[in-house]
């Protein structure tokens, strides 16, 4: 048996219907307290049992005493015992005939100690010769919010909204940080992976499992260094195009690189290689966290821009201004509406307002059928690849979104529409969020993110295609 | 009477005893139901009264035909009539007494017809006659959070925190945006200002104001386009090193120069003779509403660095080399430590963890005094200028940050601490707001912007100290 067989049994890893947790305790200061909580706080509706020599019942289930006890099949075991007590457990899960393992213990080849990556061979020979994918060690583990399973000692991983990114981290503070930040900004994810030391599943082993998993449709990748980018490379040539892969990737700096040696056991060096050789292989940069969630959620919705023309719509003319000097700055350009676009236009908005591209819909404000007839008219122009919509709005103008709702549900993303409709926190989100929710729209925090989303939109688009 | 004088009654303007509200309404289509929505939901504690000869009460207060049938003292007028009654109006406000007037009101120089301009004039020489400065037209009003006074059609401005950043705005949009994201992340701020068309309130009558306001400590412009960018410059020279004033400018392209152009009646162009100008007279520039906002927070808080040492304390390794890569990008330097504090550290971290600069606090995160040893000890290096720290957290270790909380309020930001100490939405932030609220730290969102804003101080120093 070798990496084939592990490679089947990761559908079975991140959709099993009974899980194991080995170190499960009611002790709030144990890891695993936590990954119990995040198990059973979720609607994960599997089994879960504890396993834990020492306890009858943890958070009122049933406890057993070893993984071997329990008397149903175990799909997925989750281990959080101290490092010494995993080969044994391995082989245990392995005799069990358990098919996925989530390995969360640290203190393997990350440590100095040349024992630690001494024992992680160890632990990967047992897992190899049972065919069991193993998630780790070294990590926080892994969520599939679309199976509500929250296999992580993080319990607010579960509040990330369900969607179509699936985000692969080498690191697991980046995780976290990439996952809050997904749910202030209502970014919808499907799985989140921390690979930790990559025991047997690098990304050679989750790219071709995600790119094949109708749950995802892009796929974001935190990285800090790789131990064979070749390998990297390969894999993703392979299905260069099918789904979207981009990536952020720290250590670019000379002490970054001697964190990332430290922290992963890899070298992190020689990013000019590596990205010439990864954007070959169609895995497209990002430049920083806020980028790698805007761009993500831009290609988890919005069709490719034929080319580089946008349309600027604005309601108010700062923000939009601050939309088209960055449209400008990366390669996007404001074009020329046609005639008829433009007479649509004028007859819909007074000769004091700014009626070319970008159009400043302040005069249309308080006027529905106008400001639907200029956006329309924007939207159907064949010299419109792509548009930018910004629009702030408080109680003074609250039915403004709820009155775009029709044509926007309608238009449905023929051309991609990137927005940024913002308001005071938490009072009228809920018809941006139910346009995102029903993809028609991607709402991005501020015009300069919105417009460089869609500039990395169109150079991912002609990165891909030429 | 000059310009003096208007200058003289800004107090008066921004500190009102009694506001008369000249078109209110309680007709929810019209601003001035909004305007009277601002100034009676908020804690504002002086008299409000209505002006609408068609109406006794609006809102439970008694209603006025006319400002001039108040019989108290009015300090301040806010004006939502139609432009054609304006004059009459100002007539009436200076018959009165009236210290202030926000002129909501647009359709005078912003309007392509002539008669805008001549118009506007016309309203100037009555302001300027009495003596009365005008903030508009043409715009969404004030805010003073420091008075509990929301003079604009805005309501939601009332739930920006109270602090020391005055926000100086040539776009209603912009001013709205930036007020929507500063409460999303805790940017506290003094006063919200949108000039509109500047009939007799110009940079070069606010910021002279701001300077000597004892509520503000930084001085936040969002700029278009300068009638007279030479006023400007002259003005800040005036106090250059006095207050930080810190700028964010759009319409660099060529399409948002003309998009200012028609916006605010007033060119955009010529930028980079702009900048240097206004860089000599002490003005920072800042990239984008991002940026603005995080080097007013961090110039409100922070101390300025000695010098572009910094030290970055991190507890997840991958957002500290995030920050390291952009701290080597942008002029900082990841510094050595002194032997003493080396030393320190290597005895409160096992050999496996990062110990030297960037600090990886991984291993002592379940061990508070390690923890705090480490940051002491950092703290008091003297080849460290400026400190960041970066902390994920969640509810496994939901302890982290009230365990730091002695240590940082101690430090009282003897070396600048800028942080990203992010958790999952709404839940442990109390802790660190009540850090920032105690001027212990400045909390930005991502470790990348983090670093950015740790820069952006240091380049300021360094701009106004040479």
């Amino acid at each position: 048996m070798g990496k084939k067989d592990i490679t089947s049994n990761l559908y079975a890893l991140f959709h099993p219907d009974a899980v194991a947790v080995i170190g499960a305790s009611e002790n709030e200061s144990k890891l695993g307290f936590h990954v119990m909580k995040s198990l059973t706080q979720g609607s994960f509706s599997g089994r879960i049992m504890p396993i834990n020599p020492g306890a009858k019942k943890i958070m009122g289930l049933r406890a057993y005493p070893a993984v071997g006890d329990c008397e149903e099949p175990v799909d997925l075991a989750i281990i959080v015992v101290p490092a010494r007590w995993v080969p044994g457990i391995f082989e245990e899960c392995a005799k069990k005939g358990v098919r996925g393992i989530v390995l969360i213990t640290a203190g393997f080849k990350e440590i100095e100690d040349a024992a630690g990556g001494e024992n992680q061979k160890h632990i990967a020979d047992l897992a190899n010769r049972a065919a069991i994918p193993v998630i780790g060690p070294n990590t926080f583990g892994m969520v599939n919010l679309h199976r509500d399973l929250n296999a992580t000692f993080t319990p607010e991983f579960s509040g990330v909204g369900k969607g179509a990114i699936s985000l692969v981290s080498q690191s697991g503070g980046a995780a976290h940080l990439l996952s809050f930040m997904a749910m202030r900004e209502n970014v919808r994810m499907s799985k989140i992976i921390g690979l930790g030391n990559r025991l047997n599943v690098d990304f050679a082993q989750i790219l071709p499992f995600l790119v094949e998993d109708p749950d995802t449709r892009v796929i974001a990748l935190y990285l800090e260094g790789l131990d064979d980018p070749r390998k990297l490379k390969e894999t993703a040539e392979a299905f260069r195009g099918r789904k979207p892969v981009i990536a952020f990737k720290t250590g670019e700096s000379e002490v970054g690189d001697r964190a990332s040696q430290s922290h992963t056991g890899s070298l992190a060096g020689k990013h000019e290689i590596y990205w010439g050789a990864l954007k070959q292989a169609g895995i497209f940069p990002t430049k920083d966290f806020h980028s790698l969630l805007d761009l993500a959620k831009t290609l988890a919705v919005c069709p490719f821009p034929q080319n580089n023309g946008v349309a600027v719509l604005t309601a108010q003319a700062g923000p939009g201004m601050a939309a088209c000097d960055v449209c400008e700055r990366e390669g996007l350009e404001i074009v020329q509406f046609s005639t008829e676009t433009q007479a649509t236009v004028n007859g819909l908005l007074p000769p004091l307002a700014l009626r070319t591209n970008p159009i400043d819909l302040g005069p249309a404000w308080y006027d529905s059928d106008a400001l639907r007839g200029i956006i329309q008219a924007v939207m159907d122009d064949d010299a419109v690849a792509s548009i930018i919509l910004i629009m702030m709005f408080a109680s003074a103008n609250r039915m403004i979104v709820p009155n775009l709702m029709p044509l926007l549900l309608d238009w449905q993303q023929k051309k991609p529409v990137v927005t940024c409709l913002v308001a005071p926190p938490g009072i009228w989100d809920e018809h941006v969020m139910a346009l995102e929710e029903a993809g028609a729209i991607v709402n991005i925090p501020t015009p300069e993110r919105a417009a460089k989303a869609m500039a990395a939109l169109y150079r991912y688009a002609k990165m891909i295609n030429g």
